[in-house]
């Protein structure tokens, strides 16, 4: 059986934290100098575990095994939030590297093929799944040539030729070569740490639907108009937000979860009434039904809402359907989390988002979740136990090492 | 009696609204290039009628009489809201200036004495009520030192350095010097426009309480946080917005008006729950006790809402009380209504803030509206009909002359 070296696993962990690190966490979004500096250091270890290790033209960086036999491709992401946490993305790719590692050193491994990838913005810095989308062939040009920086607005083409990466191919996966993709990453909510469980098999992603609600009102002084003449579009918004509430409870399934993350009204001066007024509105669930439900709530709401006395307007700005996890993919991580952490692993749904969603459109996809100490993400406090990182490392290779068996004509 | 001159009030009137001209209306912010020349060009006109002008450290321009007998101030403000419309405070001081003009030409009104001053800063490009203030000395220094532009960011004291007012003397009103303050102002509301009437007596300006609500909860992943555990100070502003809504509208009077007229969450990202937000709320009511009432009722939503689940903070930004005009100047506006606009007027509050109020704490005063078509204000479309200007400050002439008539020994 396959077994991971669990300091060389924390050390290159540990090394990879330098790329950017600010206080207890990292900064290193995407194409930032940091941030290329990692995909370097990434390649070049890539490189080491006899990998065939290239950068493409949108920071994608793929690690291609020599294997004649079945290959898994293993990955997540390099980048991080803005002063973000050290596991986020980084904890699944540096697995990927050591189980390269582990198989390319263990001759029993022979014929198991370990591609390694990380894949580009993932965080989002300018497009949703950026490299991922990429890789697989989502991704049209005349997205990225509209793309720009979400904090500076730098343009995704200019950030590409600081980071030296324009001119170069986008690798394009070929799904034929694959047995299938798995990836690691920290849970980053609260359940598997208050639950003392170490391993999460993931079942599902959610899905997540994004809306911008609009609100269209009269801007108007906000001591001579009086209440009963008013189209005040910030409080149309208020009160549709605060229905939202109430009307999603009613229908609400047990993990779903809804959040209005931005709020604008403008002018936005205290003596004005708001003639204008949006909210970023999401919510997320791993049924499909329980979507069309909560898309069905909002859209009466809005329904109930127009022209009284506002006008409303609904645009949908992402709807990101659930996607399953290859059920064999499940059996196989369930199977390795009996053997290296019996009684201490548990099926839950992944309730964020990740590469694996664009993968599993084009090939069965499993996905393992160690605990977020405290439930902590997308901060500098993120943290997982050594322990825990260890173990998952372990598990996630022998589940690699089931699966390509499983495909091995040997 | 007193008669005014249309055909120059109009002409006057015009040739202001040329400085910072912009569509059908102004763009003439405090210590712009253009509100300068504006100022330069009042301070002509005032000594053209007699009077001795001067230019003050802050930009105040008082024109001064040289009448041995009783003297009122009449006056108002120059500068326009950022893109606003040519009537708001131009009106005001236009009509002092041409009341000044015809008492001086007028041989009865010898011994009559009008000052017109034109108060910077008015409409608080920098600092509320910047010139009325430092005129009847309720501004300090130390708050001059602290102010900057709420647009660009300028310092004020910079700002008076390139209006090349820096260096001059504030000048400090003599309370002894004046029988009282006459103000007159389009309504900026619809009242008298929907009412097909053209003089407002304002028997009162709104007391306003304006405050800054502050809601501190945890930032999180809106995806792996479960909405049991969530502190998300965004959904409990919402909540707290909606509810000042249903709990005002239970104790409102007629003509209270409240707003928020700013929403801010952070970080202000789809997919992060907000830790952070704010509110800027205000309220106003011509009656002290219902102020009172509105603010012992947010004060009693905000302790029911603090610390389930965010903490909540309610800091007051402004508290000015209602202030009444004297009675004897609404007696004399309402006289000289009855003479010129018989049947055409009424007596109402001022629902917006006015230099007067300033002035009400120290001299007798009182105000005049006129209508503003369609409630219109703080726009380019602001308007009145001629004839209404016209009326407008023949009616305050007419009740200048009452009010310093019965103060006259003759």
């Amino acid at each position: 059986m396959i077994r991971i070296n669990p300091d060389r696993l924390l050390a290159s962990l540990h090394r990879l934290a330098d790329f950017g690190r600010y206080k207890t966490g990292v900064h290193r979004p995407t194409y930032s100098p940091q941030d290329v500096e990692a995909r370097n250091w990434f390649a070049d270890e890539l490189r080491k575990a006899d990998l065939t290790a290239t950068i493409d033209g949108v920071g994608n960086v793929l690690g291609a095994c020599k294997s004649s036999g079945p290959v898994l491709l293993i990955g997540s992401h390099i980048e991080t939030e803005c002063h973000g946490g050290w596991l986020d993305g980084a904890l699944g790719v540096i697995y990927g590297l050591e189980i390269a590692r582990a198989f390319a050193e263990d001759s029993r491994m022979r014929g198991l093929g370990i591609d390694v990838g990380a894949w580009a913005d993932e965080e989002c810095h300018y497009i949703d799944f950026l490299g991922s989308r990429s890789f697989t062939g989502d991704l049209v040009e005349n997205e990225m040539d509209l793309a720009v920086n979400k904090d500076d607005r730098t343009p995704l083409r200019e950030a590409l030729r600081q980071a030296g990466y324009d001119g170069r191919p986008r690798l394009r996966m070929d799904p034929a070569r694959y047995a299938g993709y798995l990836e690691a990453h920290i849970e980053q909510g609260d359940y598997l740490d208050t639950s003392g469980i170490s391993i999460g098999v993931v079942t599902s992603i959610v899905g997540l639907f994004q809306y911008r609600i609009t609100f269209s009102g009269e801007q108007n002084h906000a001591g001579t108009t009086r209440m009963a003449t008013r189209k005040d579009a910030g409080a149309a918004l208020v009160k549709f937000a605060a229905e939202i509430d109430g009307a999603f409870k009613k229908v609400t399934a047990a993990r779903s979860v809804w959040t209005t993350g931005q709020i604008v009204l403008r002018p936005g001066a205290p003596c004005i009434i708001p003639g204008y007024a949006h909210m970023d509105f999401q919510f997320r669930d791993a049924d499909p039904e329980q979507l069309t439900l909560f898309e069905n709530t909002l859209q009466e709401l809005v329904e109930l809402s127009d022209g009284r006395p506002c006008e409303v307007r609904m645009d949908t700005v992402y709807r990101a359907m659930p996607k399953i996890m290859a059920p064999d993919f499940q059996g196989a991580v369930e199977r390795a989390a009996e053997i290296h952490a019996p009684d201490n692993f548990t099926r839950m749904p992944s309730a964020a988002v990740h590469d694996a969603q664009i993968f599993a459109k084009y090939l069965p996809s499993g996905m393992l979740f160690v605990p977020s100490i405290g439930g902590i993400s997308h901060d500098i406090q993120e943290n997982t136990s050594e322990d825990d990182i260890v173990l998952g490392c372990q598990v996630l290779a022998s589940a690699a090492e089931d699966i390509l068996r499983a495909r091995s004509p040997a």
